[in-house]
């Protein structure tokens, strides 16, 4: 299944194409495609060129206690991830590296790491959806995520699959329409809420 | 001036191409180019849908005091960015509207949105150099930002310009080659700084 994005103003048909799905197929991802996407996060732009970004991998086909211990992370309306058959985890460190000083956009820096990875994800026909629901502090215990990173979200990554597997509720939810603010509702010139784009 | 991305493995076109110039040049970027830029931006993913992202828009040629005002926030190691056409500054907003609770990925959010932005401008041959580098309070004071909300990211965007305009230390970094991690550095699997990937 496929939900394109409705712009108004026209975009990338790879932009258009991302979306969350919470149903994917078990077909696994094949090994050069995750390197692609990696590879992918790599080239992200970040403060300093930090690169404040690391991933925990599980992929069921190869290790099913690796993904099962990162699956055991999700909160319990994420369980749907668990039929994916890949899941990571992004982790930020949340210091810079050259003088140990707090790395205010660490986060925001990941966020783009995993967009990055999404897209070349996507370029392939490989769906990556993203969730804050998890536990980051169990995380940091099952992984022995060291002090001063953070694990920031869970990805589940693979092909669609059909959305007629899911529950009922979350069925509704996959073939509900996609909405977003409208752009003058987000870019504002000359002051706060000032002006129209 | 381009300066691609040297992967190990072979990724997009439009993510081996995206770098963060220094030299911009004069070049108006076109209304329907931003548009799509921002338009973009509102597709991004995020958490519960709560698209976080808030930018602050100066273009240079339709109001000059307006883009000073921007980039007045930049500190003088920025001051480069003020050459670019385009400045804007993206907001995050740290609460949920659902129910006002913390969001701990706003600014990861943010980050995804501002690199689909990123993207969307470089389809277009537009850059786009992000920088921590600015004053979040002072940015929050001139532009009336509320509580709640704040100022992650300053955006220089624009046409590359002639890096030799650049002063020389500059114009060195703009020159020197790009350097990343590998992917074995910051790809995990099982633990920690465990396993290859």
């Amino acid at each position: 299944m496929e939900k394109p994005a409705l712009p108004e103003h026209e975009i990338l048909d790879l932009l258009k194409r991302r979306w969350s799905p919470r149903a994917f197929s078990d077909k696994p991802v094949p090994e050069p495609i995750l390197s692609r996407m990696f590879e992918a996060a790599r080239w992200a732009a970040s403060s300093y060129n930090e690169q404040p970004w690391t991933y925990i991998l599980g992929v069921k086909a190869e290790d099913t206690a690796e993904f099962d211990r990162i699956a055991s992370t999700l909160y319990p309306p994420n369980a749907w991830a668990k039929s994916a058959p890949v899941i990571a985890l992004s982790v930020a460190k949340l210091k810079f590296s050259h003088d140990g000083s707090p790395n205010r956009v660490a986060i925001h820096d990941v966020g783009a790491a995993s967009a990055s990875l999404t897209l070349q994800a996507l370029a392939e026909d490989v769906f990556v959806h993203q969730m804050g629901g998890f536990d980051p502090k169990k995380a940091k215990e099952l992984f022995g995520i060291p002090d001063d990173y953070e694990a920031v979200a869970a990805l589940a990554i693979g092909y669609p699959g059909d959305p007629e597997e899911l529950p009922e509720a979350l069925k509704a939810r996959e073939e509900a329409p996609r909405t977003r603010k409208k752009i003058e509702e987000f870019v504002f010139r000359g002051k706060w809420g000032g002006g129209r784009f």
